[in-house]
């Protein structure tokens, strides 16, 4: 409907207003060649004006050739003179974060398949809970979620992650940005945070977004080195600990025994554990979560479906210590749950009718052969790879003192592909220490691509 | 799957570990009676130790009577001493802010039909969504939502609310708390901020939240005090001008135009516009939004579909001025869009087909008609009705000294009428001037139950 605004003080009368109102609608192309106006009852009713007034600015319109009359069916825009004008005024953005050139394979670490998502079984599920809940969707869930996905939630992490969760510890929203972002206005911004270095660049952001500066705590072959985190003077770290982002080493033993002792000297130090990909381990026994060993009051627990699942589902949960869930009431008590009900009843079936497990089985089948396609087919002299165990990337380290790390990254963008040295995940800005190295990621392509696309880099690399 | 840690260098063997493990999950419920065990292989794979490990662990929980075989199907538990112990640990919350006694009727201001919503059309589109678009509605959406759909925004927006909009300008999220989060971070939590008094609980919590005290604006029968906003040196200030909440009045032109004139004073100074149920208009003309009235680089606008179409949905938008895309891009560029992409192409279809604009008219009327029913049977002399021209609740004044308002909504609560009076949205701790006023929501029940529990309350505050 158009809206415009009649003034009856004004000088001229109410239909002059109209009309010109209409007739620069039509000029500057927000109404469109062809399109029906609303009928003179309709429009009548909605301004509240007599229909006489929207008879005499149509006809004036029609008279001027504006608008045309069909019979029986209503007056239609005859002219445009700019079509739908707005819509070129400023230029979308291509989405952040996308390539500037065209590349044949994009290898970054972010690529996850969704080939072989269950999508019949998801469909399934989505037209069973569409009409077995119907009106029940449309009513808001629990602020911390549907307490029966907590439920599937919770009887997974213990199985499967050793994480000890009550349901009533569990929040589930909209993704990492929302969770992470809720869990430092709960333990508040003048607290000092620290990170990973290299590390996730969207904590890294989020934090900074937060006007948090975080300290920076250096990682090797085990892991995050606890003994840069006591000298920090941090109070609340984000580690991760089951496969170190970017590196892919996992903590170890006596780190993880370090960094729990760390946590319990002091009231009000926390352990953000993100387990974004724990359940892709290819290699070893399981590794179970640190929330579980020994500390759950220390530890906050994070994890998102978009690597398990599929990146546009938008489900996260973390689980918080039971010490901090008055504080969380207090806050975000009043707080939607920002995850659409549908999308959480259709979870939780998929979720208690076996089918996530057996994704997750099926895809770390997949994950692994794929891994060992790109890792024989990358197996070239003078580079070596790193942080096999688990995931959907790898690191490829160069032993030969002649490659620098910008340079490989750029051979390999003009010969076709897209990935990230790890200097880039330096958020200090400090200069990265050791040989070049790169990150190469093989959840989004099959075998047969990622060979491919290892000829390519191959062929970059080592010259003709 | 079970996941107990195995330490090989531990003096037990492994076998024996792995039983204790087992009959500890069952003793303490936490595998219950009936359950099936993992079979061996699949057991000794997971765990990486041999098969005659988890042999050897079975036998003796088999032989304590723990577990049993059954033939050609495979392990099962026998005796569960307590059911899933977990589950009872810690008492689950009921959802906050809900009744703490038993109401017959809940009239506070957020109550919304969704009995009405065309279900079985939007379960329609969501089936023809999964259908057609299988596949890609797993990959991510543009950061700031899907382009069609902010194209139908940007259209609806100029359309009904004259609000100028390019797609490019409008970002898609999961409800008011993650867009007005979003916001503050963009703008800074340096700034000063205001909000309306009486106003909205949940931005006041919203701010709060962020480490941010706002300055409290007072509002009278005009909307908000532009002249009191001058006074408290605010840079950026929340108002609801279409609709105030909650006192129902609207923005009158002079104070648009003092407030637009405030806004454009000072660099920096911002208007967040909340449109949160404009489009239930009952009396008079249709009124504009504030961001189109000729200053739409000082306006932020704001709208949730929580009202108009369901509140389970988690979908709202906000309008940012063109001078701000770059800053938010930056910020928030590696951020995903935090709304499901199955949920932002079900709504896409829900406007282009237009059901949309449809189930609008169709609430309008309808909640019209529950107002009149309400407003006529809550017609008692001693009382005054304010606030009848838009939206989902009117506040009714006492007009006589003899009532108190907290004995009001005691009485109307020892009847079985859940309400609030004004008093509950001074957020500053300031007592409110002026009688006694009740805030009443007549979205959730239809015209009978209305008039039934308006018949409560009359013989609750008149006595028998």
């Amino acid at each position: 409907m158009i809206t415009p605004i009649l003034d009856p003080g004004k000088k001229e009368p109410l239909y002059e207003q109209l009309y010109e109102f209409i007739k620069e609608e039509i000029r500057s192309g927000r109404l469109g060649e062809g399109e029906k106006l609303p009928s003179k009852r309709t429009l009548a009713a909605y301004l509240r004006v007599s229909r006489s007034t929207v008879e005499s600015a149509y006809s004036q319109l029609a008279d001027e050739g504006y608008i045309r009359a069909r019979e029986r069916s209503g007056f239609y825009v005859r002219q445009a003179e700019r079509k739908f004008a707005r819509k070129q005024a400023l230029p979308e953005q291509s989405p952040p974060d996308s390539p500037k050139r065209t590349y044949l394979y994009d290898l970054r670490t972010s690529g996850v398949d969704t080939e072989h998502f269950p999508f019949t079984v998801w469909a399934r599920l989505s037209r069973e809970v569409l009409s077995e809940y119907g009106q029940e969707l449309l009513r808001a869930t629990h602020p911390q979620g549907m307490e029966r996905l907590r439920i599937c939630i919770s009887r997974y992490l213990y199985d499967f992650r050793r994480v000890e969760a009550e349901p009533e510890q569990i929040v589930i929203g909209a993704g990492t940005e929302y969770l992470l972002g809720l869990l430092i206005q709960l333990l508040g911004t003048e607290k000092r945070y620290a990170v990973e270095e290299p590390g996730y660049p969207r904590v890294h952001r989020i934090l900074t977004n937060y006007g948090v500066k975080p300290a920076y705590i250096p990682v090797d072959e085990e892991g995050m080195r606890v003994e840069g985190l006591r000298q920090s003077g941090a109070q609340v770290v984000h580690v991760t600990p089951c496969h170190q982002f970017p590196t892919g080493a996992v903590l170890s033993a006596g780190r993880r025994e370090a960094l729990l002792q760390w946590a319990g000297e002091e009231e009000g130090r926390y352990i953000l554990e993100d387990d974004y990909d724990s359940e892709f381990r290819f290699q070893g026994k399981p590794v179970p979560a640190l929330q579980g060993m020994g500390a759950p009051e220390k530890v906050v627990y994070f994890y998102t479906f978009a690597k398990s699942l599929a990146p546009s589902l938008r489900i996260g949960y973390m689980v918080l210590p039971k010490s901090l869930m008055g504080a969380w009431r207090e806050k975000f008590q009043g707080y939607s749950c920002s995850v659409p009900s549908f999308e959480q009843y259709t979870l939780c079936r998929f979720m208690e009718k076996g089918y996530y497990e057996r994704h997750l089985n099926r895809m770390k089948t997949l994950y692994r052969g794929r891994q060992d396609a790109l890792a024989e087919a990358l197996d070239i002299p003078g580079f070596r790879l790193i942080g096999r165990d688990a995931g959907l990337h790898f690191m490829l380290e160069v032993t030969e003192e002649s490659y620098d790390e910008e340079e490989l990254v750029e051979r390999a963008a003009r010969a076709g592909v897209y990935l990230r040295g790890l200097g880039d995940y330096y958020a200090s800005g400090a200069e990265q220490d050791g040989p070049p190295r790169l990150l190469i990621g093989y959840g989004a392509y099959d075998e047969t691509r990622l060979r491919e696309a290892a000829r390519i880099l191959r062929k970059a690399w080592e010259g003709e």
